[in-house]
């Protein structure tokens, strides 16, 4: 039995579960749940929050899209690419850009897509303040980079993955400040063209429906 | 040579880092870094976002609190409580806990006591707004411990104890908000009682500056 994915491709949380899968040289079924479909009582019994993605193998229910990573780099462990390095030392560094992947770098990303994605006139203050944040962990990032290929080392690792698919959105959303973020930076420019060329990432972009975000409720 | 922590205990993410190593039985020298102090270079040679707390052992350093904390139960498997099962199923839901915490159950709490500690008039708007969200997340906890001991089973695990410190900071900062948040909730009320009861919580919280925000900088 295979693995299954709900959500919409174009999630960036659901891009960070269909990545690794592939990563792993694995495939799953995507059952399409759109976000209206998210409050079902049905929906809820997987995920009480009504996030996507939710990830199922077999009787196993597992939401929180780091979390479903982890649980597929674990469970294919020794195949395809390895994204969680055997050694302690080097599974602290992963663990370290992980987190800040998730406390300081999402944080501002999204919040600056979420102008974009849910007002119909962005607050220009919010996305200053955010993109004020974000230059500064960049600054951070850029110096990481100038020292080792990859976050946590000369290897790709879940770390990097993270960021892939919410740099996607920001790029797509506003490709000004992205290109002003990420492209001025030496490091931070020749990492992401590096971690966007993965076979896993372009197979996930192939296809439409990854990056519209059409038909999403403008709030 | 044993482990070094960098920081201050009345941290709630100083307190993750030392309850996890008290939880595995080992013991570690604490090194005071006080706020004024995390802009250093020479602590921002350890941790480039100056922030506590940050570990060292050996030449290892290891910041960002949950990395810490996922770092030493590696380090000490199989010695003092096991914080993080073997079995992947059991390890992918102690992983989904733990994203809820940082991804949702932190943010609000947070900023709630950001506005205690920072402002002199705190802003009641970001309290009410902060209140409103962490009500609902409580809410899914109150079902999930209706139905198992603890967030990822009927085992304590890194989930679990994510959360204490956090919860005590906003006990101590407000008495009201803690107690109409969580003594309403009879499960989650419950469950509260029993993760601090812990003998290595109650070793940190024995020292009064565990308790004790009263030096800092009121922005
Ligand atoms: N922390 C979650 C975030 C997931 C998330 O916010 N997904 C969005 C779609 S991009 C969603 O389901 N939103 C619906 C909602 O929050 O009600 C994860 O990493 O899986
Ligand atoms: N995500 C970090 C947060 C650490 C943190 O914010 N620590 C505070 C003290 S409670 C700090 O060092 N603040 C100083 C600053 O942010 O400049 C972790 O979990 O370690």
């Amino acid at each position: 039995m295979g693995l299954t994915v709900h959500g919409d491709i174009c999630s960036p949380f659901v891009k960070i579960a269909a990545m690794t899968i592939y990563e792993k040289n694995e495939d799953f079924e995507l059952v399409f749940a759109r976000l209206s479909l998210l409050k079902t009582e049905e929906f809820l019994a997987k995920n009480p929050f009504g996030r996507m993605p939710v990830l199922e193998d077999g009787d196993l229910v597992v939401f929180e899209s780091r979390a479903v990573a982890r649980y597929v780099e674990a469970k294919f462990e020794g195949q395809g690419t390895p994204l969680m390095p055997a050694n302690l030392k080097e599974q602290a560094l992963v663990n370290i850009w992980a987190e800040v992947e998730s406390q300081s770098f999402c944080p501002p990303v999204w919040a600056i897509c979420s102008q974009f994605l849910s007002k119909k006139v962005p607050d220009v203050s919010v996305i200053e303040a955010s993109r004020e944040k974000l230059e500064k962990v960049l600054d951070i990032y850029e110096i990481q980079l100038s020292k080792r290929k990859y976050l946590a080392g000369d290897f790709f690792s879940l770390a990097d993955l993270f960021h892939i698919p919410l740099l996607h959105i920001l790029q797509c959303l506003s490709e000004d400040i992205f290109r002003s973020v990420i492209n001025s930076r030496t490091y931070v420019h020749k990492w992401h063209q590096d971690i966007t060329n993965r076979p896993s990432w372009k197979r996930i972009i192939s296809v439409p429906e990854a990056s519209d975000w059409s038909f999403l409720p403008k709030v």
